[in-house]
């Protein structure tokens, strides 16, 4: 579990009360793409979808399971538009239990939770798990695959 | 494009349909990558549960999303257990669309689909996908991260 860094951001109780003798310590990598992660949350949670999908790298092998799979980041944006047509489709994301894995120096496995948290009358509440791998590139980390259940 | 191996095994003609001018070249890594999905499907359609399981690195931080996030090699084999049962449980698996990419030398991304088939009276067939990291170790290449959907 050296590698790993639970950082259990919103949830830190509830993840050390599950593995109470463990340390938490996070390296540089580790740190950097957290920081991806809160950093792409905070757009979302602005209402900002675009700037959201900004931290996916433009290439064209980037992809994303959005129930299907959608490749290239303008094929991607233009899903979350589908999906997410407006501010209060978007609601609010709590991210939790991240762990991030170094893939070598430059990539990275990011998995967590996160809760989805807006009105009924626009679907509600939703629970469930994220998967990113993530490419360490001359504009920084950046997202080249993601999954969600 | 060019890192991708869009393999679609067992689908290659809609592959072919969705992108008619690609040209489908596999390093050997992604061959090698390829050889580990195939051999654990065959494990799995013989009901070797454990010879599948077995493709998963003993490692402390190996962790599969099995509804939620299993680590380890032992707990994932219970987990494995617990929801297949039987051999007429886990009935056959068909993997199809299967894409490979490098995430450097000593790591990949898999996805693809998968079909399970399988009578109705143990939960009958289920149409999903796959998304595994691998990684290259002295012992070959071995499944570090697993997810279903």
């Amino acid at each position: 579990m050296r590698l790993l860094l639970l950082l259990a951001l919103f949830a830190i109780q509830p993840a050390l009360a599950q593995q109470p003798d463990q340390l938490y310590t996070a390296t540089k990598q580790q740190l950097d793409v957290t920081k991806v992660i809160l950093a792409q949350q905070a757009r979302w949670n602005t209402g900002d979808l675009d700037g959201y999908v900004s931290f996916f790298k433009d290439a064209p092998d980037t992809a994303a399971i959005l129930g299907s799979r959608v490749v290239g980041v303008s094929a991607i944006r233009s899903a979350y538009h589908t999906i997410f047509p407006n501010r209060e489709a978007m609601g609010s994301i709590e991210d939790s239990e991240v762990i991030v894995r170094a893939l070598g120096d430059n990539f990275a496995l990011a998995t967590g939770k996160y809760h989805l948290m807006r009105n009924k009358k626009v679907g509600g509440d939703a629970l469930g798990t994220f998967t990113l791998v993530l490419e360490k590139t001359a504009a920084g980390w950046q997202i080249i695959f993601s999954e969600n259940t």
